[in-house]
């Protein structure tokens, strides 16, 4: 990774998705890999930063507006690998939902 | 970390400071460190989950209003560490300020 998203002026969205894996790797990492892809294909993306250390990860991904969120959420690609997370990788997970009012860019 | 961050029916506020270091070290670790503890004793604070592996880094801190964040922004032990920051730590930073709207929770 070379930098972090890049973001427009406010308002719009971030899902901040935050998670705690299980030791099953069975696909993950090409599933994950795999999502962020395709979330980059979707309509109304913005940008996607993703930190994981061991167990614990988190995914900020940015959105236009809700309607592109929500359909992300319904792609079909999407549907099945959120059950797998839950069936197979996930211990625990949030999902915030939330709108960016303002935001402060640094950069040397 | 055991758990992910607990935080309550929303509305209330996320501050997502995603993060790129420099090589510099000098006091980083400790001071971080320090950072998540001072601001677990704000007032308004809610909780937060922090991540980074290597030079990407994603802190998100969840708040009860506006007013407490400020609050914690204008802290005159975190206003000296932000400067350092900016002279030592970070190549790139950026802070984003989102109401939460919605959560979803999920526990195996």
């Amino acid at each position: 990774m070379d930098n972090l998203a890049t973001t427009p002026e406010p308002p719009y969205y971030a899902v901040i998705f935050t998670s705690l894996r299980t030791d099953t790797n069975d696909g993950y990492s090409e599933t994950a890999e795999r999502m962020l892809e395709l979330a980059r294909a979707q309509p109304g993306f913005i940008g996607v930063d993703s930190v994981r250390d061991g167990r614990l990860g988190i995914t900020v991904s940015y959105w236009q507006d809700e309607a592109a969120i929500k359909h992300w959420k319904q792609n079909t690609e999407h549907l099945i690998a959120q059950k797998s997370g839950k069936t197979k990788w996930y211990e625990q997970f949030h999902v915030h939902i939330a709108r960016v009012e303002r935001c402060y860019l640094f950069s040397k």
